[in-house]
């Protein structure tokens, strides 16, 4: 008969796919101070609500027993530390990206987003509904790490380029700052990438050090000036969702009561969410205010000659890193499985309604 | 200069734009219990779950200091009193959905969706970080109520129809089972709107005392059968986003004490979110499976005349209401506003992306 799923989730879907440990003893009085390490400068945007949300909310939900410090990388001065530094214990929580650890583990890439990949809504509900929760901490428990979502980006933009992208011989030799898979997509083409901590970009690409940049959308991106020397604005294809993380000490989890584990996962799981829909708030009024302020800025896409170049070397390093890696290939076919049935349904909804509505 | 914004939204963001009122003193022994009731019968899929991952999730975050008992329509037998019995104090908690309150209230039906309005991520913006929370309790709190966003179901389809719509004299005298301000868009063109208990639409489209029925999409649709007694099913333009909603009575609020308040609106928050994401993802499911299974489903969309008749009766009813009542324009206006500006991101980022992915 027929597959219709009409499951509610309750437990599953309230709190997350990590299962709740301890309980430590719950001891009312007691106040637990926990520490969190950013991968971003300080006040960088919506990329530092999260954490702070976070924060703010789980010492409400506890009535203070839950305390959580921020140290931002003005503070502990290593962006790209915040992996080692939690799985260390050095700090017991950490707010950055999963995909800034494809050197460590090259599975972690696939957790952030993928190009041509699932859009926010429908990367959650690979994540919560469809699998990808247990598939991330699968790829986190080998390091003493839970990894939950810490927000989404939603469709970034392919990037800010000093000079136009004409043809596929532009990308040749080109330097541009872009982490992740659609880094390894862009070194397969000719390009040259690299990831640059968040607070160096600019610097980098003033002094030419780099030829471009690609960091989030107009959420993010017009407060840091790229427009002012790099005015070719690129729509994206290669981070249709880019989740955020939520890095927590597993040992440290464990020494918590209960009622606080759950209020932690409670207090980021919800942040995560509201920094996905604040992104979205902001993109759309950064957007029209770059239109009206910086009519310089020359909004493209690739040329399809380009864009079939990064679809074709996308297939091909997919196909070699999951022959390579079991895991990777789990990964990659849940997602692309997820990706395949709900699409259907999205294409039905939203694009047909939002392209009815642009008539 | 440039009007960006980059502002983060702390505590308005992680919480809600309802102000905690109280503090009640704190009594770490004290048990609290509230009651809530539904509109919807049991076991009625994902519109069951964000009361119960609500009530499970606040009574974990509470280490069980607050608990919430749910009777659902079969249980209390007033499918739609849950307005009157909420304020009355009868029930302290509700989840239902604001349109069906129009009779009571005519601002009501605007804080579900709008007919070519905003999708459910636009919506999220106008609620939590565009005035629309602050505007939902405008409207309740003359009757005692908060009203709060209980999950959204995505894009609703169009609906099932016994007979195929081929033009606008399909409608005249059109018997259909439609909430809200899509029921008077009907009316308008000739139609025969009315609501109807979601318990009792089966049976009412089965003995031909309706002669269509609006309800929700694939996430929930199928399930109850329609498709064997009216093929025809719809694409959607008159419930983009439909966001449930918990009710609470305001007084029995206030005398929670401030983290309960603080957990209850927290676990309403998060499970709201969590249903948007599981709608998204049993539509998908669904979806497919209702194409291999019920190959007797027609797919159809409105044809153009009828279309332009609905968009010209929603401009000229829009046009009274707003004259009529000031509220109604305030809200009307300020959604309008919102819509205008986040949509140009909307297309630029996900309506180009879908478009682009499709080809």
């Amino acid at each position: 008969m027929i597959k219709l799923t009409f499951a509610r989730k309750v437990v599953a879907a309230a709190v997350c796919a990590v299962a709740l440990i301890g309980p430590a003893q719950a001891d009312d009085k007691k106040v637990y101070r926990l520490k969190l390490a950013e991968t971003w400068p300080t006040n960088f945007g919506v990329f530092s609500a999260p954490a702070r949300n976070m924060a703010e909310l789980a010492e409400k939900l506890s009535n203070g027993r839950l305390k959580i410090e921020i140290d931002t990388a003005n503070k502990h001065k290593s962006a790209m530390g915040v992996f080692d530094m939690v799985r260390a214990g050095q700090y017991d929580l950490g707010h950055s990206a999963s995909y800034y650890w494809k050197g460590k583990d090259e599975n972690t890439q696939f957790l952030t987003t993928r190009p041509f990949g699932m859009t926010a809504t429908e990367q959650y509900g690979w994540f919560y509904y469809g699998g990808g929760m247990e598939l991330m901490q699968k790829v986190y428990e080998p390091y003493n790490l839970i990894s939950v979502p810490g927000g989404n980006t939603g469709m970034q933009m392919g990037g800010w380029f000093r000079k136009e992208i004409k043809s596929l011989d532009d990308l040749k030799g080109l330097k541009i700052r872009i982490p992740g898979f659609a880094g390894e997509i862009f070194a397969k083409v000719g390009a040259s990438p690299t990831n640059i901590a968040p607070g160096e970009m600019y610097t980098s690409l003033e002094r030419g050090a780099i030829d471009a940049v690609e960091w989030v959308g107009p959420s993010m991106d017009l407060r840091l000036g790229f427009h002012k020397i790099a005015p070719f604005y690129y729509s994206g294809w290669q981070e249709p969702a880019t989740e955020l993380q939520f890095l927590i000490n597993k040992r440290k989890f464990e020494r918590l009561p209960a009622d606080l584990q759950q209020i932690l996962m409670t207090a980021m799981r919800v942040s995560a969410y509201d920094m996905t829909i604040e992104s979205h708030h902001l993109s759309g009024q950064n957007w029209v205010a770059m239109k009206t302020e910086f009519p310089a800025v020359q909004v493209k896409s690739f040329p399809p000659e380009v864009m079939a170049a990064l679809r074709k070397a996308n297939d091909e390093l997919l196909a070699e890193v999951t022959a390579k890696n079991p895991l990777t290939k789990e990964i990659v076919d849940s997602q692309d499985a997820y990706l395949k049935q709900v699409r259907q349904w999205t294409d039905i909804a939203d694009r047909t309604y939002l392209n009815n509505m642009a008539e």
